[in-house]
């Protein structure tokens, strides 16, 4: 993994110059002449870390007089708070998929104009022509593709490519031991059905992605909600004192990168014991891993499954938010469970079509694929900044909001127990969606917590829905 | 729909003739000139007759000297027997995947050189190259296809299209309650899950599907088998003594048209009757429809649910068999479990990519999907006389077979309780993969049963194979 750009070290720089104090708002910084030679860099680099900074609402640019410091009208965010290593809540799931799907239906009975409850970004994020490209290569060589059923796990230049590309994440599997599903809810689905029966006990982060409990839910799973830090993902003392209460923990499911909706990516160490406990316990060990390819930093986030030694651990993963929302690309690498997966895929819904596993292969297999996640991570930590941002300026004091290191959501504590449905229900009806806390849980511990997505390219628009959503938390915050 | 072309109907005049022995082995059949006069018809309607008599294998064309009836070594195939209204064997399924799987991984250790097994017919058959190019101009029309998700239950051209071809099936019922699903085999799964719990008792017909039994395995339901007729499928005399006997019975699932493995209709009135005994019962009844448009005859059969007045029938079907084995693309209509179903299908999979039902819903519209349809039936046809006559030929007497009225397969009753296990070894050591009957039931009751697909054009290759698998049943049949 290179280091980062240099117009990006210069923005660093001054970035940290700010946030201690030495650069002031109202401050001048100096000009593109004086970073050229202060720091020996060319007029594109001057320039480029200039204007990255007033994009990311750092600096303004006055015409003629050069690039100042910002005000901003409320400190930074305080962070979320970490969590109380305390014994979970008693396994519980009645009920959870109708709250989730009472609230998804309740927010799609009517077009928004602002959506922050999206899963993936804008789909100007994603290289969509670049793959609408290969995809037509890929029907002119095989005009037959339509006529014939894919027999196997997955394509082979598709699972080659994915193999591959897992070595980023430290993890050694051969092509053939990658099973392509229908994304990565079908593959969490493949992973617990293999590994568990109804009724079982499935630990999992809390705050966890809605999408999961769901699954869990119809599964006929208990769910058991481990506290989980914002900064190092689940907690391993709670997953310690759970399992010394709870004797018929069956599966340990995680994000360890990147964590929906925490943004936490756990430290290596914590990676590390967490696969040695469950391995230790002969406890299954799921992680969910769709979202390591947007952390920032200057190596690439190890999976779970690469500290695996007895194929214990199932990595899911997919393309989903990370190349083409509109493919339904997962994979599974189940360990000692392969077969077992294979089974279960096959009875479910038969082996994936070819097209668009040919067409990912192509493109991921290609330079394009790189410089494509480059400009994502890029284009949404600006975003991410510009939100925070907005949050700071416009929410009502005491609002916290996580700092996660790469990826597309913002997790954000209102302050005063605000109520997340009330505002669910009043920002739809100014036209505006999120997430709110009360579904990434079945206890009430984030009822005050919305999700947002920062996923969209920050335009006016955004920032009026932002000061919109504000003044509806600022209103409930008020009410006795 | 139109009845039979002339030529057609003028080729089914002389097999009839050659069936009641007006014409015999070696008789010369009127030359073609003569055809022309004597029944009105265009030089092409008499050749086009004469020559597909002669791919069915009914006539040899004689050079210079025209078409003369062909001899036949063995009188015709008997049909196989109607099974006896007994009760099912006890629900039991401990297993059936682990058969299934493993003698599918033997069929798989090593490539053959002819097919038997396959489940749709080979690639010529479907038109692959009109999918490609609806495919490619719907890339072209949509760049942006594949950067954002699927947000519904479908496309809504696809949904508005299957709307319109239910009609067919006499199903009424609206875009909108149609949700596309990854296969029949999806569609089944979500049906089952939305009506039935681990360790529920469902009634399948009796032989019946593996891909049933192992869907069932896999969910922890357990599969009463119901005797069923070759001519007119699940015998509802059967289905009333086992409900008598089990009281915990909770859906029934049937392949009403062109049954797999039997190629058995039910009559209206069994289907009519089906109905109304679920739905007194308050049982629900889903069905696998997946073959009805390879069916013969002058109308569309009607589907199950053309009778479902409380919605209590859930009908599941696919694209597979019919126009794209390279596409999984089938749908379901819950009627009053859709919910339900809408909820499971996100939970497992999220909605199908759009790709497919965009190239699918074009062709559908157009009338090349009516062609292709004539054409396929037409291939089929003639593709199972050959094979039915090459088995009349070459097997051993008391070979027996189905006779369906269209579809892919023949079922193969061996004479001497030849085990098709057996079979299936020595087959594969010749380069040769059929379908084992043992595969079709959790009882041993079809042991000596073979299921051949038909869909591959009848060549000398072909017809060597089943030579070879006709002397492998002799051998088997000779031991003591």
């Amino acid at each position: 993994m290179e280091s980062a750009p240099l117009y990006r070290q210069l923005a660093q720089h001054y970035l940290h110059a700010i946030e201690t104090g030495v650069l002031k708002p109202g401050d001048r910084v100096p000009s593109v002449r004086t970073l050229m030679e202060l720091h020996g860099v060319s007029l594109s680099t001057a320039l480029q870390a200039c204007r990255q900074m007033e994009s990311d609402g750092l600096l303004e640019a006055r015409p003629r007089s050069g690039y100042f410091v910002r005000h901003r009208r409320h400190k930074p965010l305080a962070p979320i708070e970490e969590p109380v290593a305390t014994l979970p809540d008693p396994a519980q799931y009645v009920g959870i998929h109708e709250r989730i799907s009472a609230i998804t239906a309740r927010g799609h009975q009517q077009p928004v104009a602002v959506n922050f409850a999206g899963a993936c970004g804008a789909p100007a994020l994603y290289p969509a022509q670049g793959l609408r490209n290969a995809a037509a290569r890929a029907l002119r060589l095989h005009p037959q593709l339509f006529g014939s059923a894919a027999d196997s796990g997955g394509h082979p230049a598709f699972r080659a490519v994915l193999a591959r590309n897992a070595l980023l994440s430290r993890i050694t599997v051969a092509p053939e031991d990658i099973l392509v599903t229908h994304g990565c809810t079908e593959a969490l689905n493949l992973a617990l059905r293999a590994v568990a029966q109804p009724g079982d006990v499935i630990a999992v982060e809390s705050p966890t992605y809605y999408g999961l409990l769901q699954i869990l839910e119809s599964l006929g799973m208990r769910a058991l909600e481990i506290p989980s830090s914002p900064q190092t993902g689940i907690s391993l003392e709670a997953l310690e004192l759970a399992a010394q209460t709870y004797d018929n923990i069956r599966a340990v499911v995680v994000v360890p990168n990147l964590q929906n909706p925490l943004g936490s990516i756990m430290p290596d160490a914590n990676k590390a014991q967490l696969v040695a406990w469950c391995d230790a316990r002969a406890i299954a060990l799921i992680e969910d891993d769709c979202f390591s390819a947007l952390a920032e930093g200057d190596a690439p986030l190890a999976a779970l499954k690469a500290w695996d030694r007895s194929g214990g651990v199932i990595h899911c993963a997919s393309l989903h938010k990370i190349l083409a929302p509109g493919m339904r690309l997962g994979w599974i690498a189940a360990g000692k469970w392969q077969a077992r997966v294979e089974m279960l895929k096959y009875s479910q819904s038969r082996p994936n079509e070819l097209l668009a596993q040919m067409a990912a292969a192509e493109f991921m297999g290609s330079g394009a694929f790189e410089r494509h996640l480059r400009r994502l991570r890029e284009q949404l930590r600006s975003q991410r900044a510009q939100v925070a941002q907005a949050i700071a300026a416009e929410f009502p004091a005491g609002t916290r909001a996580s700092n996660p290191n790469g990826g597309l959501h913002l997790w954000v504590e209102l302050p005063g127990s605000v109520p997340s449905e009330a505002v669910f229900d009043q920002a739809m009806a100014a036209g505006i969606r999120v997430v709110p806390g009360v579904m990434f849980s079945n206890s009430n511990r984030f009822d005050h917590f919305l999700r947002l997505n920062c996923g969209t390219p920050f335009t006016l628009e955004i920032e009026r829905a932002l000061r919109t959503l504000a003044a509806v938390v600022a209103r409930l915050a008020d009410k006795p």
